[in-house]
């Protein structure tokens, strides 16, 4: 594919500056651009390196210095060049149909332009809305309900009764609807297992990255609102609530029945305890352990998780600990001095034991 | 389903208190209860919650405040919800047979009422107990053995070679027994990958949840005892022993040929070194780094984990470093004063140098 | 299998020692082994602990103290084992060919002595080298390569446009070549997909562990060099690039665009942020995160991750809090009682506030 540079502004709704006969066939990071290559430079440091390319135009801000190249200028350039990327790589959409290795259930309903990969089974009473891609060896349970103009990669597994939304995307890997991890103790300790039999709803414009499990609840839901995105290998326990746009960064665990506001931001390794609430806007940082409940908005960080401000202080004060000791030794041998003059004075001459009686070495 | 709260009560062995002519057809949580619906409330705090719903009945503690609900009375209200779950939520057992899609080596032996699901493989010399149910799109590799009440949810993997117990769950997306993580270097620093021949064994009763690996032994087995249940996203590597009753919650990590107790509980994100050995009943706490020997019986917490009072103690004690910072400085003007005027005493009235030296800014 | 003592002997190199009429059977650990049994001894204290075995036959390091089992003595004793080993235990290698049950493309090209399991997907244009095994319920996307001798364990996910090398070992559950984790905020905080359109390059003689995932690169490529060994559940991002020889422990994760070294070694559950550099030969303990470059060679601990020794100060300061607390207490007495006695002199005898003035209790 190739596309003049004059039709690709008009698509992207960018000014063009320089020369518009130039033919676009590939975008390219910028440390790989080659000739054909449209690059994205957002920060006038880089111009530079943009020079030493053979990129063939360049997409930049608004008020950016000039440069060489030709150049699509536009006050947003990352949406320009994500709507580029759209433009150049349209993904493979499979042909519409059930592959004939496929096991679908009788009492599976199918919309049209639906597309089930090789060696999928979907279960009875199965549905699955207009346009929704199943790729190759899935799994999808009794009773699921999935919405339009989903995509399910392949090996993807779904058990029975979830309701998944419109325009959601499961990663491969992925495990929606494994039961909570609920255990009653008897006398002797022996754990008797919990029947898990609620479900998980995966709202709107979800998606879910590989090998990311996401328990059922007991009773009632374990629930995704719509528009958050999370990353690969994040567990989410049951009945949890993740609220709407809200991000979820690898290898995080969310334990069960807690609650996450909306446009909350966790990073990796994130670890939140049972039963509390994350306020909506929060942001916690990797490696973060939330043992409590957060109040809206602010940004949290260490384990337990405390303010980042908190943590910063806490962090930089232990960093100053063996100056603290070594303080604290000049201080004693300070105060040995004033108290030997004072005893002096007093003239009975008895040397104090108070300075060495077990300070810090 | 329905059922008479009579009948109700006299199943689950509780003294009904209030209209027992009541139909229940479903469980419900207290937030989310209508008509018709069982409810639990264990806590008296709950009770005007309780009063709120249309739930049609409730299961209460003995000596619990009185309500206007129709109530079933009991001195375990936690075993009696977990009973009424099992008499009204029967999972969906699949039909025994092998589905004509699946892979079953002729070699293979399966017991009476063994279910197979669509396109499953089991290889040769597998034998599989009576009653296990294995779902759809599993791999059972050469030579496993399985147990009779199994339940293999779909997607699961078990390598060659691998013992499995009786009443083994193992969840969607699981992995037994792949390769340990052994290498040798040689003089380049190339890695020499150790062939890993050893075995998986599940005891009776074990959980495994969905995406878990469990690393098969260099040689002899990596072992999981009797009734322990791992969380989803768990690693266990070659030739970890797990005890008995154990639980081991989501995305911990168990290092080599590391010995676990029985009735221990390793919290989230949890992290132990190789080697080393956790005693019985032993607790560690949510995202803990254990590495070293644990003794029998204690809580740890922190990174390296320490018992959990010394953990709290130096967590207090770094929340207030700022303050020993101030007081520091303090006490340092303290001593500058008092300096003075011995300094001034001794008629020299040279201004003290040392209050200023490089303490703690 | 059954090997004479003098022909293994031959075959490994070794130096026999005693009564070279033995039969080897098995190789076996050191607490387990019986008669027909071979064990590796390497530390001289376990030379008790043989004697006390059945076994049949020990290797042992040139110099080692005499024992009085028949010895095979090398400088090299790990080596030897693990050549034993390959001796011992090979591999079941599946017959070369396509499983009938698997769906392979038209255009797919597989070379000689390639092995397909049951119930695969091989797509089109997907090349696979000579000698490759390929297990049950894989799944290989369109126009990914794959080398020569390489082995993928059944249900391994590769996504299309995936390069891997040759002697690459993918272990189940794997997932190669998943979107990368990138949206762009619109103005009203809804995230747009950025299309992952990047590939992931996995070069010669990489192992992948079970249950890893592999995000593609947005452009460009996420790639494992040469060599590098990636233990179970990590993740690695979009654009990552990891050197060669170097290993990654269970559980860690890797943020996009950061760029380690060759042979660093990352223990397990650490967090590296994105766009950061790791140097060469770096090693990075446990449960620690890496917030910004390191350089090259150093050992790295905690969260954030800090130079070895720094961080050992730091926790052995921490431990030391409790007692800094009480000598400040002490210093604040005397303080107190010198002040007092100042006072005095002056014979204004009014009581010193400063001693009681907020330090920490």
């Amino acid at each position: 594919m190739a596309m003049q540079l004059r039709e690709l502004a008009e698509k992207l709704r960018c000014r063009l500056v320089g020369n518009d006969d130039v033919d676009v066939r590939r975008l390219a990071p910028l440390h790989e651009a080659g000739e054909g290559d449209l690059v994205l430079v957002v920060n006038a440091r880089d111009l530079p390196a943009l020079e030493a390319t053979r990129a063939s135009a360049v997409i930049v801000r608004e008020g950016s210095p000039p440069c060489s190249k030709p150049a699509l200028v536009t006050n947003d350039p990352y949406l320009a060049f994500v709507q580029a990327l759209r433009l150049f790589y349209t993904p493979d959409r499979p042909t519409p149909g059930v592959h004939p290795s496929s096991i679908v259930a009788e009492g599976a309903r199918l919309a049209e332009d639906v597309a089930i990969g090789p060696l999928s089974v979907v279960e009875t009473d199965v549905t699955i809305g207009p346009r929704s891609i199943v790729g190759a060896q899935v799994y999808i349970g009794r009773g699921s309900h999935i919405g339009a103009d989903c995509w399910f990669y392949p090996q993807v597994m779904v058990r029975e009764g979830v309701e998944i939304g419109d325009r959601v995307i499961i990663h491969s890997g992925a495990v929606i609807g494994s039961d909570g991890f609920g255990y009653l103790k008897d006398g002797q300790g022996v754990r008797i297992k919990i029947p898990q039999v609620g479900r998980v709803i995966l709202e709107d414009d979800v998606e879910i990255g590989a090998n990311v499990t996401i328990d059922r609840a007991t009773m009632g839901a374990t629930r995704i609102k719509r528009g958050t995105k999370i990353d690969n290998l994040v567990q989410i326990a049951h009945n949890v609530v993740v609220g709407a746009d809200t991000v979820i960064v690898a290898l995080s665990g969310i334990s069960g029945s807690t609650k996450i506001g909306d446009r909350v931001t966790l990073a990796g390794q994130v670890g939140v305890v049972d039963h509390v609430e994350i306020g909506d806007d929060v942001t916690v940082g990797a490696q973060a352990g939330v043992s409590k409940n957060l109040p809206p908005g602010g940004v949290f960080l260490g384990s337990p998780a405390v303010p980042h401000l908190a943590f910063k202080r806490s962090v930089a004060a232990v960093n100053r600990l063996p100056q603290i000791l070594s303080t604290l030794k000049r201080i004693e041998a300070r105060l040995a001095s004033l108290e030997g003059a004072a005893s002096e004075r007093r003239e009975g001459a008895q040397p104090s034991q108070s300075a060495s009686d077990g300070g810090p070495q």
